[in-house]
Order: structure tokens, then sequence, then C-alpha cells
């Protein structure tokens, strides 16, 4: 059984406790909101070693880093390194986008090495297999590939279901057309057959495979704005209201459910994004790439992105995809990954303390504190990046590392120091 | 005259209608948001070769760089590299916050090499002097360093003559106490003294000074919260209540003024902050330093407070000091400075796309022109920081950059090579 499955018939399963646990929720909450289908914890008992993690708003904001090879670059060892960059700077699930060569083995030996969930979008490697030809495809081969992949541990997967013929014209009136590498492939196999989008037509095919594995749907965004000249489009939005009948279609099966969502989307309409998606798809966790919000920063994507993600995780979404300095330039490396994971934490913290989730800015407390005492190492201890942080404080002169004040303000101008010193004229006067 | 004077009188200065021109607004519309104070030019006439810039919603919105030496560290030379690095990368405004020795020399320096408005806080002078020794500063030295700065050809000056003795107490209660270190001086000298705030108290005099050079007052925000927990408490809003006084008696006066703000906020308080500042300072322009809207990422918070400069720019700011990455751990390097300027240009821009300003957003739509056809020369045209987005393509592989994709995807992925064979396979159904 998978644990919605559970969940419907009230059962609190392993997964569940220990997800309630890590997140100090109370299990029957947790219950709850995974039988209303508000929260997921993508977990293939095939994955071994693999933790539970829950998304949802209930818990705390999640952050995916996506790795893999492509086709041009990158090898298995380079991929395992970044994915220990992943691990270490704290992402809660990666996915696997290798396309090429080798995709399945590359993924089996990611699976073993990771203890967080991991997701995949099956079309990369069925096309791959087709040496790139879209039109080749089939849907027989499609969900052999999301059978093996299921048998072979995958936590979740990505699926562009929700794309359907009506809307291939909608999105080619955009400015960017479709971004999305699995949707335009879709889009390019449907009007090669001539046909309706495969998944979406064999949609109980498809949960057959997953129900049996108990692997979530992540329903894939075909048609995310690659632009904000294209955001919050016709297009965007169609697709979206068909992904909440396959929400509803897959909590039915007992299917855990995920929608992605955008992209490119200018600050102010990042609400209205959010609230449409929980309104449209009832609910169901969202998983958001970026937004950016604005187009011109090559290189600065990751910082781009982590202003709408802290929107994002702020208003409605319960799982953050990593966007790093290498997007729309090249695949990421070691260094791009490092710096999409702690972007993405800070924009997932920065989300969860302004929605009031609990104990979300205890943290912050205990940094302020360790601030105002000139404890430099619990400052460390708080830090997202410890690292980091210790190393740049070390370039200030030396004589300012024993104690009370840094090269920012130097110890005559240093405020907090002042600060105690009104302290005492004010306890003098009392 | 002064900027306002004029515009009080209904004349369009040159720097106004140089302004217009910049900003596309009609001069008229200047003049007029001049005269109502909801707009500046921090533009003295003793400030040789400097260009007018023009601060107030009506506007794009600014940014604002910090150099300057601490006693500590650094040299002028460095400061000049710095100012260099900050001008190169889009600082609208600078700050000279040197303090310990030859002050007036490296700003005088600073001035000379600036052609942008140039700002100061003069206590930072005035403590210098006295070899960091706040309790001997008297009235009579503050405003002599006034004079000679305003001689000098300080464009706008921070003065923090809205912290009261009666806030000190509200300060006191919280985690971090004070932390702007001009706020922190100021209460100590108060509370030694036994007396109320020597600006607020000559408020007149320094209007007199400020009056005759057309220096621009930047109301400093003593109590900015120093941390999450001290955000939005009643020293802040207190403090604030006094700036709106000290508003319009400067606005009486003739003299530019604008007000200062957080900070350490957290995102869900900003809107309400940017509100607060828009009612209780009369719709001064508002110049806020962030702010961030987490406490536990040190090294990174130009990215951290990149977020919450967004949405003040979003919402009411229109000037942004930026922060760089050595915040809370040492004084800028170049790089820190450059990437502070980088993190705030994304913000103001993204600011200004989001309240829908004005032709923000051709600058986006003629990025995504050339994404589409994959003109990379453009796209590094349009880019904000057009060298490390070029350096960061050039690190795949050299058959990618003849042409039509990237590393990212590889050639048979690319989602727009694919939109580009839906849009051929849609002509020939035609």
């Amino acid at each position: 059984m998978t644990q919605l499955q559970e969940a419907k018939v009230g059962v609190i399963t392993d997964a569940m406790r220990t997800v309630a646990e890590r997140e100090k929720a109370p299990p029957e909450t947790v219950l709850a909101e995974m039988a209303a289908g508000r929260a997921v914890i993508p977990f293939n008992p095939s994955h071994k070693n693999c933790r539970p993690v829950g998304v949802g708003r209930i818990f705390s904001t999640k952050i995916n880093a996506n790795l893999g090879c492509s086709k041009d670059r990158s090898s298995l060892q380079e991929e395992l390194s970044k994915l220990d960059v992943a691990l270490k700077y704290g992402a809660d699930f990666v996915m696997d986008l290798t396309v090429g060569k080798d995709v399945s083995f590359i993924r089996g030996e990611m699976l073993k090495h990771s203890p967080v969930p991991l997701g995949t979008v099956p079309i990369y490697e069925t096309v791959s297999r087709l040496e790139g030809s879209v039109p080749k495809m089939d849907m027989s081969l499609l969900l052999d590939v999301i059978e093996e992949q299921a048998e072979q541990g995958v936590d979740f997967m990505t699926l562009h279901a929700g794309l359907l013929r009506r809307h291939i014209p909608l999105a080619m009136k955009r400015v960017m057309g479709i971004v999305s590498r699995g949707g335009s492939l879709m889009a390019e196999w449907m009007l090669e057959h001539d046909k309706e989008n495969p998944l979406y037509e064999n949609w109980d095919k498809v949960l057959d495979i997953l129900v049996k594995h108990d692997v979530t749907v992540s329903l894939g965004d075909g048609l995310r704005p690659g632009c904000l000249a294209d955001a919050s489009d016709e297009a965007q939005f169609e697709e979206l209201s068909v992904l909440g009948e396959l929400v509803k279609a897959c909590r039915e099966r007992g299917v855990q459910v995920m929608v992605e969502g955008p992209g490119h989307i200018p600050f102010n309409e990042i609400k209205m994004n959010m609230e449409k998606e929980q309104e449209l798809c009832f609910g169901a966790p969202f998983y958001v790439l970026g937004p950016v919000v604005t187009d011109i920063a090559p290189g600065y994507d990751h910082l781009v992105s982590a202003i709408g993600a802290t929107a994002a995780a702020t208003y409605g979404a319960s799982l953050l995809c990593y966007v790093t300095p290498a997007e729309h330039l090249g695949l990421p490396t070691e260094e791009d990954v490092k710096q999409g994971c702690v972007a993405y934490k800070i924009a997932a913290h920065a989300g969860d303390v302004a929605r009031g989730f609990p104990g979300a800015a205890d943290i912050d407390l205990k940094m302020s504190e360790a601030r105002k005492n000139f404890d430099w190492d619990k400052q460390f201890e708080c830090a997202l990046d410890p690292e980091t942080a210790k190393a740049r404080w070390m370039k200030g002169e030396p004589e300012s590392h024993d104690e009370d004040h840094c090269t920012m303000c130097g110890k005559e101008f240093c405020a907090v120091r002042t600060t105690k010193r009104i302290k005492e004229l004010l306890a003098k006067k009392d």
C-alpha cells in the first residue's frame, strides 16, 4: 500500500511517524494532511537507506537540487561529487536529470549514494534510448521506462501529462514558446503523431505502475513561462487546470501527487500564482522552480530566483527546486551546486519565517544572541554555511579575531560595543 | 536656492531637466514631485562634475554603495578602487563612511573621483577627530564638521536626529539594542551628558547650513532593528514618527530630505514597513538598508538582503543601500562591492518590474528575444553583468559556443530548439 492509501484508511506508517518527529508535528496531523493530499512523502520502498521527507505546508519548506549528466558534459564521478555537495549544503531532495548514455546505470549509482529521495523525468531516458529522436517514441516504451525506474527505486517522477494538444498553439504565441525540456518533447511528439498527450491518454496505466511502487507523481508544468513576458498567460493556466484534474485522478487511485510550477514570474505575480495552484489543484503540494523575477541577470540566477522562491514559500509553495548560477548558460559545476543549495536554504528559511512556521525563527534568535555576545563560534554554528562565514571573517586583521568587534566598523565604532556602554550608563543612573 | 526651493516657486532647474530626460519623465511631473517632497535630487553645487540623480517613486529605483576606510583597515587607494568597482556595476550613489585618520582628505579624493552623488555620516568624522571619545563631543564641533563637509561638496548627509532620549530604554529592551553606529554614538552622548539629542535640539542651525549648500538630509534610523526579533518594534516606529516631524521641518526650510529605513525585517513585514514610512513621513523618499530577511546567513547577506530589497522597492522604497557578502563579518573587499552592487541592481530592477514602472520590463523582453534566437552576444549585452555571464557560458564545451544551444541541456534536449521544430510542424499543418 502507498503512503496515501495507508493514510486514507487511518494508518500512521513508520515514514509518517519519522517525518512527524523530525518536523515536530503531531502524527495525527500528518496523517490527516496526507489523507487529504495536502502532504506527500515521496518514498519508494525499493530505494534502500532512504529517509522519508515530508512535503506540504504543515512541514518546513524543502529544497531540491537538480543533478545529472547532460549529453555534452559530465561523468558519473562528477555527478556523485555534486550529489555530495548538494547533501552537504542541505538538499532535501535531488533529481537525476541525466540524458544520453548509461542513464539507467548512472541513476542506479545515484540512488545508492543518495540518502534523500531521488526524482527523475522518465521521458529523458526514453528519448535518450532513441538517441534523441522524439518521433520514434511510443507509449509502451515510455511505460517500460517508468516501470523500470520505479523498480529501481526512484521516489518521485516528473510526468508532463497535462500539456494537451490544444495548449500547443497557445504556447506558440509566446516569446519563448515551451522551455520545459519534457514539455517540448511531448508537444513535438503530439504534433508528429497527430495524437493527444500519450501520458494523459494512458494515465490509468501510468498510475497502475506508480501505485505498485508508491512512486510520487510530480506533475510537470510543460508550459511554465520561460521569460517574464510569458508569465501567467493562458497556456500556463490552461495546463494548470488540467493538472488539477490529474491530481484528482491520482488521489482517487491512491497515488501521491505534487504539482510543478514556474519558472519566470514577476515578483508581484507570485502570490497570485501560488494561490491559483492551491485552488485549481485542490491544495496539492506545489513544487516550484524559482521563480526567476527578472530575465536579465544570467550568472546570478540563483540569487534572482531565491527572491522569487522566498515569495513562493511565503505564499504557498512547499518544495523549491533550486536554480544555480549556471542557469541559462551551462551545466552546473560543484561550486554552482553549492551556491544554488545555499541560496535555496535561505529562501526556504526566510519563507518559513515569513509565514510564521512554528519555531522557524528560533535559530535567528540564537544567532542574534550570539552576535550580541560576540560569540563567534556560536555564530558560525548557527550559520547556514559556517565555513564560508568563518573564512570571510578570518580575512579581517588578526587582532580583531579574538573578541568583541569585527573589521567592518572597528573597535571604536562598533554599535554592539556602544550598546554595552549605554546599558552600563543606564544601570548607573538607576 | 536649493532644488526644493526652486521647485516650490515652480522653476524647473537644469538638474531637474537632466533627471527628467534620463528617467523619461515629463519635467513638469518631476517639478511637482520635487515640490511635494516626494522626490529629491541630492546635488551639492560644490561637488564638481557630479551628475544629478533623482530619488523618488516617479523614478527608477536607485542603489547606493557604502565605501570608506574603517579604523582597522583599508587605504585611500583601496577605497578608490572600490569606488571604481561600484561605478562599473551601476551604483547610483556612494557613501564615504570613513572613520579614523585623514577623514577629510579621503573624502575630498572620493568626491573628486565620484561622478555620482556622495553621502556621509558627519558624526563619524566628528568622533574620529576626538579619537573615538563620544563624551568629548559638543554640538559646535558637530556643526563645524557638517559645514566643512557641505563646503567640500558632500551631496547628502545621514543625520541621526530622530533618536530621542525617551527612545533609548525602548531600544535597550531589544535583543540587539542599537546597531546603527551613528545612532549608538548619539545615544551614548545623550546619556553621558544627560541631554536631549543635540541634532534634534539644534535642528534649525543644522538646516541653516544645509540650505546654504543644498545638501540633502538623509534622516538616519538610529533605531533600525539589528535582528528579526527586534523588527517593527516600538523603538523603531517611535523614532520613525519623529523622523516625520523632521521631514516637515526640512521641507518648510527648503531642505531636501529622505528617510532611512531598516535593517533586519522578516519578509512578511516589509510591505507594512514601507507603507508606514510613507504615512508617517509624508511620502518622503525611503532609503532602506536591505532589509535582511533572515539572520542566519553571514557570508550571503547580499543575497539575503536582495530578497528584502526587492520587496522594499516593490512596496515603497526609492533608494536601496547595498549590503555586501562581508556584512556582519568585516570590511568589504572589491569583490564584495561587486557582488553587493550586482545583487542590488537585480533587486532594484525586479522591484521596478514588479511595481509596473514604465518601460522597466523592456530589457527583459529584449533579453528573452535574444535567448529565443540564440543570439549570445545580444544576451550578454542585455545582461546586468556581461563579463560574468559570458565567462560562465565559456566554461561549456567549445563546440557549443558557436550556435544554437548550451551545455545545460545539450543539443538534443534543448527546449528552445524543440520549440523551433514545433513551430515548423505547426506551419506545415496550416
